[in-house]
């Protein structure tokens, strides 16, 4: 780090003592940064991530007046680690390799999140790499013509993956018009006309200290972080006493079901068909998110689970088969997915529709309730074990919630959930208005007796 | 476990302290089971797994009066999970499920391997599991064949997977009739093909106690794992007094260069051309595996490396772009992947090969071996945070080498690597005749110049 600085950092607003003795401790500079840790007795590396609550969503069609075009917000991740004013590319690069650290960033829908994980004597070099990065990138013209060409890339590799396309396509059937629809990456076209000008109004825009936490979790000292990002951001110029106010970039009156699609198909060869069918989920911050946990681990959640049962174990239909239920701050989803023969593929899908309807419709056993409390339960201690996931779970729960959520509360949640609750929400799930997306050598015609043809069911 | 059992289970035959202040022990049962752990202070979970030194390249044509066609041991390892004299595949899946705990298994060239990370209360209960399916698979009819339906969905998963494709191309390119050039999971014809009756005498013939290796890590008391593995076995009508002959069932003398394919195309409709590019390798107990460590982070390993930044960094052709280096017990591969757009393809090949000439023309640089260090250092520190990566070392130490290797030892090995051993590595490589194998809407013409022409070229 650069130095001590002379800053009145102010004390943590948030100390907690987690299970396995971990401490949790946020504090907020005046200028509105935010940084949480979790420090792990007897851990020997760290993972840190800076984070900002922008993401593919917050986006703006090219023409609305608005600087970020679609697939941007992944295009200025690209970009951050091409170069500063003290760090070229390289430099970036072998700062990390040279102590075998693992170094990356992921553009989500509502986020983006840059990160490293370092042994613990590491720690201070990762935070002045990754604070340069984030103040301090040049965008620099020659980078963002040839960074073009690898994003290009990046979309035609997932471009070639049927099961990714499938994803997306997904996506765009149950929300429709919503901008949580979108491809995080943009497409083709629209990487091909972005402006090297939109993303850095961009970057100015939105990479702000209020707009900025960091969280840190594994071997890191709360008091030492907080001042060796201080260090680092003062470096760059920032005035960390400045106040400046947080904006919300996030469009909140959207038509949830507008432009909704029941079917949508790709046809293209491939010896797979592969199927994604859902229904809209629940938001993010929705009471009834352990019910959904729950309900989302015996319906598709491991080997034992109900789809993975009657679709692989029965019948030896698919390979891979499981459900998925991401909440968002103003919409989710509840999806199904499974690759499986061409010829199977009504099959499959009908038996998906028909295992959720089940489950509405019978609900499920005290049995299955036990084991889906115990999958949870086991399954996070394991995940805990990484600093990867401590970090990562700081630091969504900061951006989506706003405020730290205890592991054991969040159990103790799920030990509430009753066969009841479960059943009501798969009723309720099951109501809503499917859709299939399917890619591979199928035909639209295969799937009309699975999902109902616009004509016989009206949107929304 | 099932309770105490009366052995004389005998004394570890190898006791170590290693980096961490980890405790490695070794035993081996009269019937030759090996068990290794390796117990990790302050773990709360364990990861255990059972090995057998039999893999895909140990199978036999189906002609060949031999029982394992190719793809049996892959079709074996799907169907240990089917069920037991006493627990249903349902009862399987729950075992693991209700905790929350990761069950799986992998089917590799040289060995197959049966895992579970669990929490360390749990063990006791993986230990069973894993032990009842290894020893008692009924093997059901009815399982086989909703089986294969599951598997031939596997491979048609990979089949839609462009890179995938290229890389079991490149290992039949470069390896051409050697039984490590066969892809693991046979295809479409040998899978349907596969008999029960076949599976079944591969799996008495060499899931036996000589062939058995049990290694776990975490928090794992070496001696309550021997007692109960052994408790289990017996259980299962094991005798662990018995002593059976090991059996070398590999294939020991092979012409290695025959067969072998300068290029081999893969014509497809598809966003991206996949490419892969290399030359014969170095198997698993060459002397100079350190140097091949150092030189494949230097040529392919990260951010920083020449790969990288030549061709994505620099010219931004690729998103995707590395190099890899698998030893086996009497071949190995060096190769380099990159997807790229079609009309890049052949320039991208052009540029790998060159890069493997210039490594061997030029050498490297004092400060790109003290980086490669480094990086291999932290890496396997980081690595080695985790229960999984432990038990996975000691496994295939054991299997490749027959003794437990010292990660520290193997580090010194690491840092003694000089500028020249790298550069003579490098130009023993890129002498060897290349292999080139490209996946996607590209045609063979377009290589002609980057790989020799078999025409041209004399094969070995």
């Amino acid at each position: 780090m650069n130095g001590a600085v002379d800053l009145q950092l102010g004390e943590p607003d948030l100390t907690f003592r987690a299970a396995g003795d971990t401490l949790v401790r946020r504090t907020v500079l005046p200028s509105g940064i935010r940084v949480l840790t979790e420090q792990v007795p007897g851990s020997r590396s760290a993972t840190i991530g800076f984070w900002v609550a922008v993401g593919s969503r917050d986006e703006h069609p090219a023409d609305s007046g608005h600087p970020a075009t679609f697939g941007s917000t992944h295009f200025l991740e690209h970009l951050l680690f091409k170069g500063t004013g003290t760090r070229s590319a390289l430099d970036i690069a072998v700062a990390v390799d040279a102590v075998g650290g693992e170094h990356n960033a992921v553009t989500a829908k509502e986020y983006t999140c840059y990160y490293a994980k370092v042994q613990d004597r590491d720690l201070p070099m990762a935070v002045d790499v990754l604070a340069d990065m984030f103040t301090s990138s040049v965008l620099d013209v020659d980078d963002f013509e040839s960074e073009r060409g690898v994003i290009l890339e990046e979309l035609a590799m997932a471009g070639d993956d049927p099961a990714d396309v499938a994803n997306e396509r997904f996506f765009e059937a149950v929300l429709g018009s919503h901008p949580l629809a979108r491809p995080i990456g943009g497409d083709a076209h629209t990487i091909g006309a972005a402006t090297r000008d939109a993303v850095r109004e961009h970057y100015r825009a939105c990479y702000r200290a209020p707009d900025l936490v960091v969280t840190a979790a594994g071997a890191v000292d709360h008091d030492e972080l907080v001042a060796g990002l201080s260090a680092a951001l003062v470096a760059a110029g920032w005035d960390l006493e400045a106040v400046a106010p947080p904006v919300d970039r996030r469009a909140t009156e959207v038509a949830l079901l507008e432009g909704r699609a029941p079917l949508t198909v790709v046809e293209r060869p491939g010896e797979q068909a592969h199927l994604v069918l859902g229904v809209p989920g629940l938001v993010a911050t929705d009471e009834r998110r352990s019910v959904l946990s729950v309900l989302s681990t015996i319906f598709g959640g491991g080997m034992s689970s109900r789809l993975f049962q009657q679709i692989r174990e029965q019948r030896g239909l698919a390979y891979a088969v499981y459900s998925f239920a991401p909440g968002y701050s103003d919409a989710g989803v509840f999806g199904m997915y499974a690759g499986c023969a061409p010829k199977n593929a009504a099959t499959v899908a009908a038996l998906m529709r028909t295992e959720l309807e089940r489950l509405a419709h019978h609900g499920v056993t005290d049995e299955e309730l036990a084991r889906a409390t115990g999958y949870l339960g086991g399954a996070s201690a394991l995940a805990l074990e990484d600093s990867d996931t401590r970090m990562s779970r700081l630091g969504r729960a900061e951006l989506a919630l706003g405020e730290f959520s205890d592991l054991d509360e969040a159990l103790r949640r799920v030990g509430r959930v009753t066969a009841d609750d479960v059943r009501a929400l798969a009723t309720e799930l099951a109501a809503r208005p499917f859709s299939l997306a399917a890619v591979g050598p199928v035909d639209e015609w295969m799937f009309r007796s699975v999902v109902d043809s616009p004509e016989a069911r009206p949107v929304a």
